[in-house]
């Protein structure tokens, strides 16, 4: 069935032709799309016109932008840990809590001990919550299992909620996501089960998109991350790669290497590891509401990136430990403070080029013909706006594949 | 009518009794109030059955606490300065902006070209947006007419929009907040305008409660300051102070020499100072959002505060230029990174704390017997959590005298 937006102020969004940060605004414009696919992007006046007969949808007199697109989280997990951020305003930092087996491994030991149902029941309300805040398609990482069994069941987890909730869920394999308890001895051991193990069951099982890995100091090494994208590679599953986070170890250029779709986090990244993603194609995806929420001084030094011509992206890193937020919102504000990111670009990071980065570009992150029609309308004046009131929801509904599957009622 | 609260978790408030940081959780607690009073606080079992004809009311299986009190907001204003956030994020400073004639003056302009009615209708909306978030007593000041008739016709607005939105405003006059365009080059006649005209005006009218000045570095001198809050005293005004934010002037031993009922932001104050406002019984109010919406690494140093016995509060400063936000529940994440105040101190310093700031500690602030039945019902599994699950609006329910004046419908 047609369907148009009217009430609608206009249409903010990305093109996929052209400058890489172009942003276009319609003012008076509206969306037009057949079932769950948008028809054409124009003027009310015109597109009201040509489509007389469409079903209309009220816009709630909000600007039409894409739903946002979350390319990095980590909802599959069983306890928050509330606990540790108040360990944190103590004086302990997030490396001290986690080398006491706290962090991760925390939320690992819980995770094995909660029923599927648990932590399904509980996942599916963290991941309808995205909705909530604009949030049409995310990224979706397994990691808090760490065993055989439990990573599967993690990536099942997933499957499940994805036909339980409206939202696009990209999945994405994350058994190297720290060494669990019984492996910090034999750590080599470990990085075997996940070869040999973990990644051939889930590519048999097709259960996820990407194999993730977080290379960091005092977790995996650049020589046992790069051993597992490989083997991922081999199994085709993505590579992607948490890169350069707490300290610089060359992840991005590790990134390059292996020609992972992104490298993620980038705080202490190289200027060679900067040369190399551009070299080899790799998106970076920002997070710096996991900066903001460690209470870090330094962010990814994201004007840098866009100046050497990487289509930065931005995500919120959802997950229990260094950022609790499903608010990418606010991911435009912190971009704006803390990584001089404009409002535009931030819009540009946060929809298409988050598309990219977990390979959805096809389908989201641009309003325009043949793409999903999963569109948000918020309550503000301009694009601008977004970002200044802040830690605020401006959402008033938000359609996905063309069905209105979150809206503000007053 | 005799009413209570069921399906609620507990309630978690500060008490008006004993320890100034005692915080009470009472799992399966409940409130009972009679009409806009609180008649008792204590479990749900006992009370149910003490009070069996009392109506119920649905907590939606939230916690109950005291509805947040905001002492420092400036929302009465005509255009919104996203403008301004993006000349930041490009490398202006807001001193620079505000000394090439924009911030605050770029408010008075468009303030006193705006009707009434326009800024009553837009003034309305802002206020509304603070019971969503679940603020039910703000501290509101005039500050962007900056004439006599402008400064009155601030105020006039407070008072209309009190009678339309249900939510308590306590009025502060604040003619001080910037010398406008016209006396920029004889500021001595300014004051002398605000001594001689505004207060006597403002105080006849009973327009405000308390008198402000913005007390800063290219704004208010302290012997300015001083005069304007001997004169308000004098005419029945309780003085406030902004006080030490961006430099060091020794803001806060003003206030307690003119003994101030606060004196806020403070992020440069000296020990003196401290000591100073511990002997006179002034009120710090701290506005982390401020230091954090304009990208300062600074922030009032609270641990130090509190250690020298201060009632410190929290507070959003909400204002279209240095922190646009309704938020009180993101004041605690940022109390909680970047001052280390726990989750418990922050919620003393939001409810009872900020009610002693603007004097309504006998009304609001804590839920027990005799205080107004002002309360908000959070989707938080404890209180550690609110922090924690960052920029998000935990709010399902919002009760202000007794009547439900907010909801969330699923």
């Amino acid at each position: 069935m047609i369907r148009i937006l009217k009430n609608v102020r206009g249409v903010i969004t990305p093109t996929s032709t052209g400058n890489p940060w172009d942003v276009q605004i319609l003012e008076g414009g509206t969306v037009v799309f057949n079932d769950d696919t948008i028809v054409e992007v124009g003027s009310f006046d015109e597109l009201s016109r040509k489509y007389s007969e469409a079903q209309s949808i009220d816009g709630r007199n909000g600007w039409a932008l894409p739903g946002f697109v979350d390319p990095h989280t980590h909802p599959v997990f069983y306890r928050t840990r509330e606990g540790e951020f108040v360990m944190r305003i103590q004086g302990k930092s997030y490396e001290e809590i986690a080398a006491a087996g706290g962090g991760i491994r925390n939320s690992v030991r819980a995770f094995r001990e909660a029923s599927t149902d648990e932590i399904t029941e509980l996942t599916y309300h963290r991941v309808r919550k995205f909705l909530e805040y604009g949030t049409t398609t995310i990224e979706a990482k397994s990691g808090y299992g760490l065993s055989v069994e439990d990573e599967i069941r993690s990536l099942r987890i997933l499957k499940k909620v994805q036909q339980l909730v409206p939202i696009t869920i990209v999945p994405t394999f994350l058994g190297a996501h720290e060494i669990p308890d019984e492996y910090r001895r034999r750590r080599e051991a470990y990085v075997d089960l996940i070869i040999q193990e973990m990644i051939p069951r889930v590519a048999e099982e097709k259960l996820a998109v990407f194999c993730d890995v977080f290379c960091e100091q005092h977790v995996f090494t650049v020589e046992e991350s790069e051993r597992i994208l490989l083997a991922a590679r081999d199994h085709g599953l993505i590579p992607k790669l948490h890169a350069d986070e707490l300290a610089y170890t060359g992840g991005a250029e590790l990134a390059a290497r292996v020609k992972a779709i992104s490298a993620d986090h980038l705080l202490r990244v190289s200027d060679q590891g900067i040369q190399a993603m551009k070299e080899a194609g790799v998106i970076p995806v920002l997070l710096p509401g996991t900066a903001f929420f460690l209470g870090k001084t330094e962010y990814a030094p994201a004007r840098k990136m866009i100046a050497a011509g990487l289509p930065v992206a931005l995500a919120t890193d959802y997950n229990p430990g260094s950022s609790t937020t499903h608010n990418m919102q606010f991911m435009f504000t912190l971009a704006g403070i803390y990584m001089k990111m404009l409002p535009r670009e931030s819009l540009v990071a946060a929809t298409y080029h988050a598309a990219r980065a977990i390979q959805m570009d096809q389908h989201v992150g641009c309003l325009e013909p043949g793409k999903k029609a999963d569109m948000v309308l918020l309550d503000i004046p301009n694009l601008e706006y977004l970002p200044y009131h802040y830690a605020m929801n401006h959402v008033k509904k938000v359609i996905r594949h063309g069905r209105v599957v979150y809206e503000v009622v007053e």
